[in-house]
């Protein structure tokens, strides 16, 4: 490739690399946005699950971090991070209880519920400690949480089971299609403000109402929403390139590929599923993009070749190199063991990902 | 679940199980059936990166090991495994070429090879050692590889490099569609033939014609085909019951989950692509499948929930766990540390997928 930095030459494709001054300034413009609409910035930790970025994060002015899994959670406590929010339907059985349970007795905690029995359960996992509780509300995308309207039984139970309720969350991820987020930024306001109001007729208040995603940021109803929990937007991604929420100055994190195989019109990279994922939704123009290439479209996937189409007059040869964005940079991120950091085109560091596989 | 391993209760969800039993009767079938047809069972080991399961394959009479990239060869070779192919058009520069001449010199090493500039870039960084070299052929997947009657310069450019040409290699990869894999299996043999005979005009023996996968494997030509290269058929999953290679009783491998969420006729569960993988061809009834479910169908993946639709009368309740086919199964081991091992319904073992991430 042309202008390939020279560290790339060092290194064995394929492999991730940061650019750590667009990291920088992704961090820096949402901290800004969110502090100048009077919300607290909670950034979802899945995406990278580095302690380094949370730390940038933090500085950044994040009040707290939001992780999806118990185990995501224990990482960023052992390296000091104090208060985290588990955006997630907790069902405490088992081992799981006796580990949430340890962790709200060092952090300051926050879960998602949304039944009545997962209220109870909770309540009797962590009876006794200061672990507060959000009810989790379905905004659009029907996966988990209950109607907007329908919250107040699932927070008297989990108020009536010992544990403090501070408010509502929703994930408007019916946002993730080119021309949704403005109406998905609304659900989640108008799912939001029931929320809030379902918890008022019950007596609680929802002094917390936490949403957002990267997609649907921009467009946040900033009276609705107190609180946004966006991921991706710290590297963004293919699909946010696609979906029209940043371009490609603003994409970060890139998988880099050799040519191993190439036909007039096609290339075959050595970067397949088990570096960039395989996510891919419907409108996706291919299994991710090159960012050097406008043209070019990933054609198909396995799990150690991207086929490429590109125009011949513009297509790399034979051993050398390309940049690849994934699709979805919080499922590639979790494949690799390290990342490769990068400022002006040199390696400054080697950021582990230190909760990579904490599924549970 | 109605009749919930015991295990079950004991372990934090999600996490991948495979059934000891049901593993060891896949590799002794398939090593029979190989053996009984003369051909050369070569295992390819991305699908399960675990020492253990490639030990049992050379128990079982492999003759040798297939794997995907420089990465897997060196975790193998470091465990004493010592003839491994790297099935896969290698570009050796930089890094990569010092790594690759390193493995040359300690195992008995086959790599692919699909362009005359590559065959001459492995002359450069082999010679001397006792690598062979297999052409790759396009076969009908349309990935890498060589027309087959186009492989006699890129084979006579490997044999001027000072290296040994043994044979032809190919990927019948368009088998993975219902209904496809008997022709596929039948391209194959075409090609291996044809790529044959393409070495022989140039001079050369093709003693080897490699092919297979697990969906064509029981379709394939004995007379073309001298040695096979499946993977999957260790665990299989759910891609190979929904495309008839095997049924339920032959999957050894699956992801156990909770139920976090739930509403009539549908359940959310704590595994998703994280653990699943993400991978799921159009003709997939959804992103994996439950064996004890029949009718259920995964709607919808994200990181850590899958959106099952299921009759209300069997579903189970919040806190309940139920056993996930992943669709891919090589997906799903490459995103976990370990293999929890059962065997009549107790873990007897836990086996480390030693070459996760092996992805350069």
């Amino acid at each position: 490739m042309t202008g390939e930095p020279e560290f790339v030459a060092r290194l064995c494709t394929p492999f991730l690399s940061v650019d750590r001054d667009v990291l920088d300034r992704n961090i820096a413009e949402l901290a800004h946005r969110a502090a100048a609409s009077g919300m607290v910035l909670r950034p979802h930790a899945k995406t990278h699950k580095c302690l380094e970025i949370a730390r940038r994060q933090l500085s950044a002015g994040a009040g707290g971090l939001t992780v999806a899994t118990i185990g995501e959670a224990e990482v960023f406590a052992d390296a000091g991070v104090d208060d985290l929010f588990i955006a997630y339907p907790l069902w405490p059985g088992g081992p799981r209880g006796r580990r949430l349970r340890g962790l709200a007795e060092r952090v300051s905690l926050r879960v998602g519920v949304d039944s009545v029995e997962a209220a109870e359960a909770l309540g009797r996992t962590l009876a006794g400690t200061n672990t507060r509780l959000l009810v989790e509300l379905d905004s659009g995308q029907h996966r988990s949480g209950v109607l907007p309207e329908e919250a107040g039984p699932v927070a008297v139970a989990a108020a009536r089971a010992g544990l403090r309720v501070v408010g509502v969350f929703t994930f408007p991820g019916h946002g993730y299609r080119p021309g949704a987020p403005t109406a998905a930024a609304a659900d989640e306001a108008r799912a939001l403000r029931a929320g809030a109001d379902a918890l008022a007729r019950a007596g609680l208040e929802a002094g917390v109402r936490s949403g957002g995603s990267t997609p649907t940021a921009a467009a946040t109803d900033t009276d609705a929403v107190t609180e946004l929990r966006p991921g991706v937007y710290v590297f963004n991604d293919a699909q946010q390139v696609e979906l029209g929420t940043c371009d490609w100055s603003r994409v970060a994190l890139t998988a880099t590929a050799t040519v191993v195989s190439r036909r007039p019109g096609t290339i075959v990279l050595d970067a397949g599923s088990k570096i960039l994922g395989a996510d891919q939704q419907a409108w996706a123009t291919g299994a991710g993009r090159l960012p050097d290439h406008a043209g070019a479209r990933i054609v198909a996937l396995s799990e150690h070749h991207a086929t490429v189409t590109i125009a011949e007059a513009e297509a790399p040869g034979l051993g050398e190199t390309v940049r690849v964005a994934p699709n979805h940079v919080c499922a590639a991120v979790n494949l690799v063991d390290e990342l490769i950091v990068t400022a002006g085109g040199r390696i400054v560091d080697r950021w582990a990902v230190a909760a990579r596989g904490a599924n549970s």
